[in-house]
């Protein structure tokens, strides 16, 4: 007997047909004697009518009362797949946030969690009544509720695993697991058996939309074994594991791409002391996640080129900002949005020497001129024009080995 | 300085630009200086789609799990007009049932409000907030969502007036009072400027649909001043209030018809004593609601006729209770469904004669025949063949004197 949490996203619950088919592999769960909490997303849709109404009702809204119209959705879906499982003879019953109670400190709208009390659902659970979670949502100490942010129900989904001591966490999406990389650009991709919180946490955060970065970094904390697979299919998905239990480690587990990145050169700056955190602290203050960063000083040493990358959505308060500052003096700023950033990613980087070689060569050899580079313990990154986005993908994919049958 | 407590039905809040309608008229009133509650619907046809899904994912539904997906129709539309109402730059926040709280029993699907603990929101009212309550919704003493039934949203907003010591409940709607009789049938129809909440009770319950029937002897018990007006006009509604409060009493303040009744007459049942009970007990028991009765005797006293009414859904279940009930013998059992029941309510009736008089002659007149009568101390209902509705309706309105211009 385990207990187990299986987390169902919006296009897995999209209507009555699907909320059935994900009952129907909960059933398998309960029939295996497996103890089953799931956490459910909004149906498909539901969420973005809901936010586009809180928008139209009030442009500068009260996130209180967003939390309050949004977390309707995944109320309505806890409900109705309870009743369906209901239905196939299955006890079940629905917990609201509120009810758990998941309690979370009162940043509506991107709460984070701060304790979830899971006496009353571990009877329930001991008693074999599945405990559909609604995701995403949470109740804050002023009795009103929260949402976790966009994606929030992996989290959800991972934080109450943890707080359940259960043995497993499935999270059921539309895709098979993790793959090397995008099989869109690259048909031999190959879905992982396993991969690394670290490396799971370099990918999602890099744009493999497969789980959400939170979630991976709350998995990796409190130890919770998560495992990615389809609601559509029935082939294993992806486990994600800690560092000792993958045997044999890859070199490079996969290649992301993320285009959602600009990049901003200050070209011809003061070269003074201290003039990085003149330029970055009033960046950080605008509440600006600025990524990658180079400064090249001239031959002279009395001016500097800065370049760095902000989300693209940025660029103009980015610009603003720095436009302001009495205290940068620079020639003129340069910002350009075609550029993606490719990253190579493996804890087996740690122990292996020549992988950025390896990179910088293959990339080279199809005259791809890299413009940035960053580098962590498992991997690297680099800033490329974003039309050699297909062409640089593949050549590493083939370059480390990664491509399948 | 007054506290108001304003409900708005689910046409009134159907989408975005109806509850900047709905917004516009609150702020009406807080402009004017007073304390307002507001009380929504789920705005139009999310109700129905709601029990929709519910009903397919499982036909035999848990009441919980229908509480727990229906009433986030109304939490949507509380949201939404607390921002909208901000965004008027109106203070407002919503209350769901679970918030307020607003306890009630647990007879979920058809909850009895037990006691609302209005302590949060009289704060937030003496700081001029609008507090927005979700409708039809409360909470049980076990933490999970009850709703109050279809229409419940008037019970709601009447049950809080009362909590508040609210001056007045304005029932918003889509019609613009309570009317004489239904214009859609006489053109002659006048609104009432006031009426009695004993009229209003047998208006209610007799298919003048303005009011939920539970609202009105909720207001009566707690001597809540309900107004009922329209949210799409500008014209003064039809106050409810206590039989004193009217000056002068009509006779007969209105007609009413429900054509959602059947008839039932059980041929040559054998006349022993006790026999209308053995007849009604078992109906009562299958929650069968009997309405109008009467007994003929034949002249031999040896066999008699029973007739009554019973709701039409309810006709083949009622019919089979009779004839598997072993100790009711009759010759036969006759339904119909092409009957109505027309009403003559009025307050005044207690002190005049002739009122029952004038109702029979007036149908004799036109060729109509009776073929049950009931009547209690302020109304006088007959039932007669359903194709006459119209020409009996309009026979009656001109006959109490009740024609506008």
């Amino acid at each position: 007997m385990s207990r187990i949490v299986m987390k169902f996203g919006g296009t897995s619950v999209a209507d009555l047909e699907r909320i059935r088919n994900v009952a129907r592999r909960v059933k398998k769960e309960v029939d295996a004697g497996n103890q089953v909490a799931v956490v459910v997303s909004a149906m498909a849709g539901t969420t973005d009518q809901l936010v586009g109404w809180v928008e139209e009702a009030s442009p500068l809204h009260d996130a209180r009362e967003y939390d309050t119209v949004v977390a309707a959705g995944e109320q309505i879906t806890s409900g109705l797949l309870a009743l369906t499982l209901q239905n196939m003879g299955i006890p079940a019953r629905s917990w609201l946030g509120w009810q758990v109670p998941f309690k979370t400190d009162d940043v509506h709208g991107a709460a984070r969690i701060k304790e979830i009390d899971t006496t009353n659902m571990r009877e329930r659970l001991e008693e074999n009544v599945v405990c559909v979670m609604a995701g995403f949502q949470g109740i804050a100490d002023d009795n009103r509720i929260t949402t976790l942010g966009r994606g929030g129900s992996d989290t959800s989904a991972v934080a109450l695993a943890a707080a359940l001591d259960a043995d497993r966490c499935d999270i059921y999406t539309d895709v098979e697991g993790v793959f090397t990389t995008d099989p869109r650009i690259v048909p031999k991709a190959r879905k992982l058996d396993k991969i690394t919180y670290e490396e799971m946490l370099e990918m999602a955060s890099l744009g493999a939309k497969v789980l959400q970065t939170r979630s991976v970094a709350m998995a990796m904390n409190h130890g919770v074994r998560v495992q990615v697979l389809s609601s559509f299919t029935d082939t294993p998905g992806t486990l994600v594991v800690d560092e000792d239990e993958i045997v044999e480690k890859q070199v490079v587990s996969g290649i992301a791409y993320a285009n959602n990145e600009a990049r901003i050169t200050l070209v011809g700056v003061d070269n003074t002391p201290g003039i990085a955190g003149d330029v970055f602290s009033p960046l950080a203050e605008g509440n600006i996640n600025v990524d990658m960063i180079i400064q090249n000083e001239s031959e002279d040493g009395l001016k500097t080129d800065i370049t760095f990358t902000v989300p693209q959505g940025d660029v103009e308060k980015a610009s603003k900002i720095l436009e302001d500052a009495g205290n940068v003096k620079f020639e003129k700023l340069i910002s350009d949005n075609n550029v993606v950033k490719i990253s190579v990613i493996g804890v087996g980087m740690r122990s292996h020497a020549g992988v950025a070689a390896t990179m910088f060569q293959t990339l080279a050899d199809k005259g791809i001129n890299i413009q940035v580079i960053a580098t962590s313990e498992i991997k690297i990154s680099v800033l490329v024009d974003s039309e050699y986005t297909e062409l640089a993908v593949r050549a590493l994919h083939t370059a480390y080995g990664l491509d399948g049958e």
